[in-house]
C-alpha cells in the first residue's frame, strides 16, 4: 500500500494512492519505469482512509483523482534521526573517515516538508546539497528494539532528502542549523507498506538535478543496516509513532541553487520532488 | 510568576506557584536561602491556572498545596535547541577549544523528563555526566526573530541538567544517542516569568551531587548571550511555542552514578533535583 498524507478543501486525511502505472515512475530520472508520467496523472486516485495508519484505520472507497488532492508530507514525525557517513563512498567524497559507530543527529519536525514544496535557500549559507536517502517511519512506540523485532516497528518506507548547508557544516560541527533549517527535510511522495526488510536493504536509489543524474547508489552499500540502525538508536530513546529514520545518503552529493529541481526516487517507492528557491 | 504543570488525580494543568520561601530555595545548595526546606512544604501552593501559558489564560483562584501534587516537566516542547561549549571555562576542562560560531544541537522531546523523575542510566555508557544549564521557555512561534524583538518571544526561565554519555559522545561525535537518550532532559521545577533579559544574564548556577558542590559559574559567562542565541538559531529555524533553549554549562561537569542525586539551582529561579538509577 502506497499511503499519502494530503489535502483538500482545507481539510487533511490519509489515505491510499491505486492505480496508474509503477510507483518509481515519475520525475523523469534514468532508472524509473514508465519516464515522463508525473504521479499524479494516468488514472492514480487517493481512497480516503478513515483512521490513521499508526492505528486502526480502513479504506472508505471514497477514491479522488491524485491530481486532485495537495500532497503533505506523508508523516509528520515528532522527530527525524538520520544517520552520517553510512555509505563509504559518501564519506570518502568529503575527504572523511568512515566511523566506528554510526553518528546519529536530528533533523526538527519543523524541517519537514512534503513532495512539491519547495526548499528555502537559508540566509547563513553559500553551498545548499542534496542529499537522497532511504527514509524508514515508524508505526509503533518502541524502545530497546531486538534485531528480531525491527520488523514489527516499521510502518513503511518513503524517499527523503537531508538536504545540508556544507559550509554551515564544516563551520559549526553540530549540525542542528545545517541539517535543521526550515524546509531541510523533503519527505515524501508517500509510505510505500509492502517492502520487507530485505527487499528495502537493496534497493536503487539516485537524485538528479535538473534531470541530470548526480547520486546513483544501492541500499545494500549501507554501512549500518536498517536493522543495525534501529537497534543502535532505540538502545537510547523512545521512538514515537511517525518517527523518521534517515538511513544515510551514497556518494554524488553536491550543489542546490535556487531555481533547480531536485529529485530522489528509490526503486519500489517512487519520487520525490522539491524546487529550490530564494528566500522571498 | 512560577508556571507549574502539574498532576493530580490523574488530571493535568497549569499552574502558578505562590507563597513560602523565595524559589532559589530548596535542594541543600550552597547558595541557597531557606536551606533544607524543599519546594512543597512550608505553605507554597498552586493556583490552577485556566488556560494554557502560551495563550490567554488567567489563575483560577483554586488552590492546592505544592506537595500534594506531582510536579511534572513545566513545558513539553517539540524540541530543546541546545549549545555546546558555551562557556569558555568548560570548553578548556575537555581540553576544547572554543568554537567560533554556537553549536547547536537537538535533544528529542522524549528525553525530557521532570523534576523528582529518575535520570536513567543508559545501558551503553559508563562515564554520564551532569550539565547545569539556564533553560529559556519560548512563548510563540517565531522565525527570523530581531535582536530587539527576543524578549517578546519568551515565556520565561527554568532549569535544565544536559545529561550527557560523555564516553558515547567522544566515540559517536555527533550527539543524538549521547545527548538525546530518554531522561537526558531534566526540566524544572517551574518556569520563573519575571525575570528580564538583563536579569537572566547574570545569574549565579550550580549543581551539587549529593550535596557536594560540583559546578558554579554565572550566566554571565557565556560565550553567546541568550538574544545571540536567538537570533542564530532563529534564523535557520522556526522555533514553536514551549520549545527549549539550553544555553550551555559552566565548568565543573563531572560524573554521575546511580544512586546519586543531582540538583541544579539557578539563582532566582529555584533547584531541579533527580536521582539517578540503574534500568530496572
Amino acid at each position: 500500500m502506497r499511503i499519502v498524507r494530503f489535502s483538500i478543501d482545507g481539510n487533511v486525511a490519509f489515505g491510499a494512492v491505486e492505480g496508474g502505472p509503477p510507483p518509481a515512475s515519475g520525475g523523469g530520472t534514468p532508472t524509473a519505469a514508465g519516464e515522463g508520467t508525473p504521479p499524479g496523472s494516468d488514472g492514480l486516485v487517493v481512497d480516503i482512509m478513515k483512521g490513521v495508519p499508526f492505528g486502526d484505520f480502513e479504506l472508505s472507497g471514497t477514491k479522488i483523482p491524485l491530481d486532485k488532492v495537495r500532497l503533505l508530507p506523508p508523516v509528520l514525525p515528532n522527530k527525524v534521526v538520520a544517520i552520517g557517513r553510512n555509505y563509504a563512498a559518501h564519506a570518502a567524497e568529503l575527504g572523511n573517515e568512515v566511523p566506528d559507530a554510526p553518528w546519529a543527529f536530528f533533523k526538527p519536525s519543523t524541517s519537514v516538508i512534503g513532495p512539491g514544496d519547495p526548499i528555502v535557500y537559508p540566509s547563513f549559507s553559500q553551498e545548499v546539497h542534496h542529499e537522497a536517502e532511504l527514509a524508514v517511519v515508524i508505526s509503533r512506540l518502541c524502545r530497546d528494539v531486538p534485531r528480531d523485532r525491527v520488523k514489527d516497528v516499521i510502518l513503511g518506507f518513503t524517499c527523503a532528502n537531508d538536504v545540508t548547508a556544507r559550509d554551515t557544516q564544516r563551520a559549526e560541527k553540530q549540525w542542528a542549523r545545517a541539517k535543521g533549517f526550515d524546509s531541510s527535510c523533503p519527505l515524501g511522495p508517500w509510505i510505500e507498506t509492502s517492502l520487507d526488510l530485505d527487499a528495502a536493504g537493496d534497493l536503487a536509489i539516485t537524485a538528479t538535478v535538473n534531470g541530470e543524474l548526480r547520486q546513483a547508489g544501492r541500499t545494500r552499500q549501507m554501512l549500518n543496516s536498517i536493522e543495525d540502525l534501529i537497534v543502535n538508536i532505540t538502545e537510547a530513546m523512545t521512538l514515537l509513532p511517525g518517527d523518521v529514520l534517515l538511513t544515510g545518503t551514497p556518494a554524488g552529493v553536491g550543489p542546490l541553487l535556487p531555481g533547480d529541481e531536485v529529485a530522489v526516487t528509490i526503486e519500489g517507492i517512487g519520487t520525490l520532488t522539491n524546487k529550490v528557491i530564494s528566500r522571498g
